[in-house]
């Protein structure tokens, strides 16, 4: 295949990331054309900055553009499985921003029109793009340190979005933590079967309106025996604390955040570093990419996409476990929920 | 109180760490007799280098002697609350190793008559005493961060005890994770109410022979409502690993190992660190002399303890209640079994 | 000024990067033209990758292009100079690699063209962009550690260039220690007026054949008194060592390398991290993004470029003294060869 | 030989620094007598606690005591030769604080009356017993990284002496970088040749008076082709800096402070560290044990001393050096001063 002409479904903030990556950063890939529903001039506007000529308001004209070889779903997350369906029957590759979906039924749905159209689809994980993560991951695959005993995840956020936001976010688990479970599973290089969850409301008491919370503590089974631990939090204040950790039969690897800059000046008042880097946006600005030119290669030379269906909807099954579990205060079994 | 005469009961290799700090590091006290059941030769030449005179085999020798103010109780678990009983009669102050017991009905006893004597009871948590540790609930209990949201415990030995040990230990949690349970209760500042735990035997199968496990994840709820996760391996292989870390309000605070020196060396084959101190021993050195102190200081004084009686009744209860989870697969209440 | 229109001249490694920065990273500014004096069908397709139309041999067609507003010396240091002197009377801005060139004859000629046609001149010390190094600076020159006392810079290459290469680089004050000259002026925010240089061949004895040393250490006096220390590799083998620390009246501010990911791997044979980043692409990446940015952005609002033509002679200047010192074995004050 | 008996000459801060660890940390060896010029009743008592029966103010008393093996000089530097002679005639071992003396002829006498009289003599390089340079040399010596090609060392007092000890320190070279001088010969394993010295008064105008300097820079030339830089202050006002940095054929190993915790705060105003250790008591306190140790388990193995006569006298020809230097502000060969 030449070069992969792609087009971009909702340009909001995540989905402008994705275009600008693609249009400047991602060899063998262009920007072809862009449907947001809630068009303005301010999306033509960025739309021409990158080149782009095709700018839509309906998602529709993308599907049936001849020159369209693949799409980037990030558009909200209630419209990711119709679109996905709508671009598999399309005969479009489709890169879609996590979660897939929160319902599990329209997300099998989804991953049988992909299957069935033989389209690939990769959801959108980025922290398996990290370099950190991924120096743990490979570390651990590789096998030199033996069999994971424990997985431990710290994923804290610096703020929390705003109370709307938090309403119609599926909860901390599904909203959130989503990248966790599947950290832990990329990690593990294991299943899940088991989650037992815990919660609580320390930053902001708006949260029990929505029967959420800010603060959560997560263990995990796996089906290889290792066992897993997962904080979380809604405002860390001093960053994106975003750290992992795997123990091993001989040992263990683990990351720490990248920091704003390396510098420590002491004085006689102490001794001050840097803070990790703000954000997402700023922590995971080069694995944003690399996701992107990964499902790129992958599209274009016919191999399997890194991160599919399955870990899409594999993700789901463990937030939803975690939420009965929080509801129920009691482990929750992966295979009762399936 | 002028110099403080100590007797030591059980003169094994912590009973012998005691000594050897109260003969030369804790101003104020000096070491006055040994007893230990098992006596040999040796202990007779340790007891001559440090200058002990009074060396016997019945600890009873201990309690009649007149000159003695305190104790410090280093023999095995299932003497500690007979032997705090006698103590306590006899009208010394006692330092007892950690677990006070494993039966919380001895325990309660022992602390009864220590009440009713009016001697002090200090119970052995060492790692309160460790610098790093110590900064981390100083820095909590200042309330700069504020309200703490999440408390974590990584608590890993460097390599297994004998089997023999283990048929004996009362299990992982009564055994390793009490000194967790009493950390967690330390930088809380708050009572754990719930605890849900987990475990793997990851490293050998023989711990299924005793129902215990070599690998554990707990979560902790306290009653301040922050949450509680410790990590536990029987052996890390890497060293001896003890980190803590608190989430607050406006901030975390964490402590690292103590390493064998800073050294890094580059190669392009890489760069090699130091590793953690190897155990308990080389990590809690410092520690053991300032405990030591703080109970010697507290005596003359007349002053509080830092860690008291039911300090090591609450820890136990813990462990009890994460026993019963485990066994269980359910968070248990620490109220249910109190 | 509305988009800057820029032309390369001299489209090698060093070349090719900042054409690429402009294509794709630098808001403002757009790659207009190259010319490259050994123009090659590779060079045509790279250009056309980045929409480059105007691809030419002679540099001329560039000064005469009137839509080209701004052109980027990159081509080899001998011609830097002439090349200035021809794009100032062009009347294009002008931005050019380090160093401006080793004769400091041509170098004024060079700045009184620039200063005579009233074109901005930027000299590209790229690790002034640095995030770490630029902090070091910014921490001093707020002047909350007060005054500086000593400016300490580790500069290490990973690897030798060719011998061909050292054969025509001017030594390695001119070739490579003269950004840490820079460094240390824009660290101390201070003129240097004396310096002491010793070299030793601890790597390759060829460098004996050029008269040039492959291990150096020198020692500054700056004008505001304090002192300077740069220690040199051409071959650290571990990656690129970029250190600067700067000793002041009530403390310090240091800067440690950026790291290939922040892995730290455990066990019972050594705790291993990774290494620096291998070499200047890699670690100044962003840096050159930055300068190129500062350049246009300087330009565009007609404000003072942050690194201009009386830095880079002043580099030149010391990187002169230090040479002269190695030779005679002496100090050299740069009074006394200015 | 059983049991070294000690005598201990001068009793301020580091004389009583020795007399604690012998009497309580050094096996094999016990604290027999002091004696102290200006003794007084705070003496008697220090000494009482320690078990020291024999306490005086003439040093003649404990030439002539025949119980007494060895001793400690740690009186003032101007007495270390006349003592060093006196006890050798004796026939006591000795070990002697740093620097042996400042004249060169004085110490070569007592050289000589200890190589007569067959005593061992050690002097009191005491960082070369700690436990990271001692790591960064056996790195070095090692020659896994090959041939050292430049050694640098970080050392920086955290505050100043008082203004009365400066007039009567023989300047910053003789009384603090002798240290250092010493550790470049123990890291790089190699004699310095030759020495540049530089130096500023950042910190207190009244360094001028006595013709002294409180900052300094120095670089060192070693027969073995290696370079040496250094750097000193007199109040780096953060603690005590006492870094080394080995780099060679094949890599660096280079060591960071100890700090007073591992402690890390992150808040939204910034990420704090801990502090190095504030002073040498704090930071060489284990050094200094194991120094004592090691001299006394020389005396009795009847084993070469680890820092001997020579060691002391080198690292003062290399303060006279530098001194020169300084003065002349040229470089200065050791051959032409020894």
């Amino acid at each position: 295949m030449d070069e992969l002409a792609i087009g971009l479904i909702g340009a909001g903030r995540i989905g402008k990331l994705h275009g600008d990556n693609i249009a400047r950063l991602v060899p063998g890939a262009r920007l072809e054309a862009i449907a947001e529903i809630r068009l303005t001039g301010e999306h033509r506007l960025w739309a021409g900055k990158n080149g782009v000529k095709k700018v839509y308001e309906d998602p529709a004209e993308i599907w049936k553009d001849r020159d369209i070889d693949a799409v980037f779903i990030c558009s909200s997350t209630e419209t990711h499985a119709e679109f996905i369906i709508q671009a598999a029957r399309a005969g479009k590759h489709i890169f879609c921003e996590k979660p897939v979906h929160t319902d599990v039924g329209r997300i099998r749905e989804a991953l049988d029109e992909t299957a069935k159209a033989g389209v690939k689809l990769q959801v959108g994980f980025v922290r398996r793009f990290d370099h950190n993560h991924r120096k743990v991951r490979d570390t651990v695959a590789s096998g030199r340190l033996g069999k994971p005993h424990i997985i431990k995840i710290t994923s804290r956020d610096p703020e929390g979005p705003p109370l709307s936001y938090i309403a119609a976010s599926g909860g901390i688990f599904m909203d959130m933590t989503i990248h966790d479970f599947d950290m832990a599973r990329y990690l593990a290089g294991s299943e899940v079967s088991e989650v037992s969850a815990w919660g609580a409301v320390m930053i902001d008491k708006n949260y029990e309106r929505y029967g959420d919370v800010d603060t959560a503590a997560v263990m995990l089974k796996f089906e290889n025996g290792a066992l897993g631990i997962i904080d979380n939090s809604r405002a860390a204040r001093y960053g994106y604390d975003q750290r992992t950790e795997v123990h091993c039969d001989r040992g263990c690897v683990r990351v720490e955040n990248d920091l704003v800059d390396t510098s420590v000046t002491s004085t006689a008042d102490g001794v001050v570093c840097e803070r990790p880097t703000w954000f997402f946006l700023e922590r995971y600005n080069d694995a944003f990419v690399a996701e992107a030119r990964a499902f790129v290669d992958a599209v274009r030379n016919g191999a399997d996409v890194p991160v599919d269906g399955k870990d899409g909807l594999a993700a789901v099954y463990i937030a939803m476990a975690a939420g009965k579990s929080l509801r129920e205060n009691r482990p929750v079994k992966l295979a009762g929920i399936m």
